[in-house]
């Protein structure tokens, strides 16, 4: 790509879905509900659950399978996906909450699987969901800057 | 959850890490960076390519298989996670943008899978990164709001 190619790419504001493939919606969807204090975006269906992350970004919860073949609505067909394996996702909360989450996730039963503290600065917790997908929760964006919650 | 302990939960600020789970890091990397205008975070590694989504999200490309075990570093060990299927993540665009968006898929030869125009507002483009995964450019959040991006 030239410079004034990419000069003229329009922007990408951010991921406003991230996407988790669950044997268990039910599950699933009370674990995030419950501990990470996520809100029900939209009534459940067969095949997936949304939850608020923040008021511009939602998680969604496949059924593992259910979503192999395209969704044909009146307005337009959602194309196919489908996951396996244990995915990862890292939100990022405030450094001054992490030993509110660390307790939290104590007292969930929610064993802390590792905890980084990053030479650039932040730290990590890291604990698994019910199907194994590797959750992280960081005081901190890439660069080491401190995560001052501005999706909230 | 009573509602006392619902009030005590921190807050989970936002997505800061996603990830996709690739075969070819060097093809999605250039996908990512060419169509997208995502810009490197970090030097590439053999199991990963890590990308500037926005200065507070970063896009992980994790090369299928490479992160099975346990990474352990001189500051704590990062969990292992691998992942299969054709995954999804949705990206937040303005809404003047979409026909620069549709443009500029046309012109890089990505296939347009499905638009629709959502009831509540907005609209979504879907089309494949190089792995299959579903990727999706859309101009609200879930409740049909124009996304602004807040992010960028």
């Amino acid at each position: 790509m030239t410079q004034s190619e990419r000069a003229s790419t329009p922007r990408i504001g951010g991921v406003i879905e991230t996407a988790l493939y669950v044997d268990d919606l039910a599950r699933s969807q009370a674990f995030y509900q419950d501990l990470l204090g996520f809100t029900v975006a939209m009534a459940p269906i067969d095949r997936m659950v949304v939850l608020n992350i923040t008021d511009d970004q939602v998680l969604l919860l496949f059924k593992k399978g259910a979503s192999r073949e395209a969704t044909v609505l009146p307005f337009g067909t959602i194309p196919p996906t489908d996951g396996a394996g244990r995915l990862h996702v890292a939100f990022g909360v405030t450094p001054s909450d992490i030993d509110a989450w660390e307790r939290r996730l104590s007292d969930a039963g929610v064993d802390v699987e590792s905890r980084i503290d990053w030479p650039e600065g932040g730290c990590s917790l890291y604990f698994r969901d019910p199907d194994g997908h590797a959750i992280e929760l960081k005081t901190s964006n890439w660069s080491g800057r401190p995560f001052l919650n501005p999706g909230s």
